[in-house]
């Protein structure tokens, strides 16, 4: 797309700092770091969230996810690691071009979830979500 | 595994509020939602984390995550969808079996990612995290 950000990068036209690609996919740095080795994985090809992505592209995506992982946790001497894949503003994604964080994580490091607590949630309101992702499943 | 929730759940060992199942995969609700509508994707048999899940497996949890992804997020006439997936008690996964988060997101919701902020990150720091990344790739 002739506006995106990363289809420039994709395609040189913007630079980078690349450490994976193949014919399909493209890891590079975030050059916006929230964590030291912060980088992204995305398709080659345009496609703005898990809902336009096709599902075999998909399956390439996760297929080259599983090795970056491994090099990301390996390379980084990280104690963990987030992968996270964001759709829509409301959700942080800020380029519309499918792409996966991976964020490298220490013990006690300065990334925080703010509001990720584990409490026990209202098993009717849980109980009324679950038959309403249910419903959507099925039409 | 005998000590693990996730494979009790996939045993109904332990109750659970399933959304979708096939052979190899389950998904249903967090009963410790951080959102409205916040649920898992799991493959049924236990693997660890995205390093010691295999490849092919992966692939089937992806392709069983997209029409989760649009089936939560239409559900739940949500504005947007985070997936994240944790590795290590430091990314904060907490069950250790390989877990998919889905959270519906709305504009101005509660949740959120405390430090993640846009900033411009040091080029020379980027450059070297890539090079660690990029040799951990290839050994």
């Amino acid at each position: 797309m002739d506006d995106c950000i990363f289809c420039k990068i994709v395609a040189n036209e913007l630079p980078s700092t690349r450490i994976y690609e193949d014919e399909k996919v493209l890891a590079f740095m975030d050059i916006n770091p929230v964590a030291h080795g912060h980088c992204l994985l995305i398709p080659k090809g345009h496609y703005q969230d898990i809902h336009a992505i096709p599902e075999d592209l998909l399956r390439d995506l996760i297929a080259a996810a599983k090795p970056l992982a491994r090099a990301v946790a390996s390379g980084m001497k990280a104690d963990g690691l987030n992968l996270i894949q964001s759709n829509g503003r409301a959700a942080l994604q800020l380029i519309d071009h499918f792409h996966m964080h991976f964020l490298p994580r220490w013990e006690n490091d300065s990334l925080k979830f703010g509001s990720w607590e584990a409490r026990q949630g209202d098993m009717k309101v849980i109980e009324e979500a679950a038959a309403a992702i249910k419903a959507s499943l099925t039409t």
